[in-house]
């Protein structure tokens, strides 16, 4: 089976604005976010759906997402940083951090944003040093 | 304080269309859904924001939202069940199970879904079967 494009970017084969990374988990910032700051956490394993994870699996993740979570938080300007997971286009589970305003802030259908390389540069910079 | 909504849905002083209780979490139907099939899983204990949990306690309730999910799956015709956490409107985390078709399902500031009493009740005695 091929890689998923997560597990390139995770081995460094396609480039990442890297957030953090554990044995386990890998998060960094989504190229065509909904939201300035809308981050990626997926597992290193290759699962298609985020239920697909042992429990014990899924608590590694969402307490690595938790961590990222609280550094966007303090990176952005939001009023939350929301959660999502859809899991309908890249075969490989992954959680969306996405720093919300309101209500229509998670609405995938939405035009996303295009942010110049080096502002993104700076925003994983950021959230980096407030993890 | 006042108990939020959910802690009073919790207590039975507000119906629901219950999914699934333990000791530390509750499910029900959304009654203003997004999708057939919509459902909320919260923690008893009131906490603002899902990120406020302890990793145990955050780790129970998706091991928790899992075992509803994939019930909701088999119940509902769906791509699969996505997974959203808001939290701007109640102050009690809760997580929504959103039966997807399309990337536009979760899309909160959408007019929710209005389905008749019978029905929702109908949906709730199939998903508990399907737990």
């Amino acid at each position: 089976m091929a890689s998923t494009i997560f597990t390139r970017i995770i081995n460094g084969e396609i480039p990442s604005y890297k957030l953090a990374e554990d044995e386990r988990h890998y998060a960094f910032l989504d190229i065509s976010p909904l939201q300035r700051g809308h981050a990626l956490v997926v597992p290193k394993r290759e699962v298609d759906y985020l239920f697909d994870l042992e429990d014990e699996e899924l608590a590694g993740l969402m307490t690595f997402a938790r961590k990222v979570a609280l550094a966007i938080e303090k990176s952005v300007p939001c009023r939350r940083v929301g959660v999502a997971v859809i899991g309908l286009e890249v075969p490989h589970a992954h959680v969306h951090l996405v720093p919300l305003h309101g209500l229509h802030d998670l609405d995938f259908s939405r035009p996303k944003l295009s942010i110049p390389a080096d502002e993104m540069a700076a925003l994983a910079a950021t959230i980096r040093e407030n993890l």
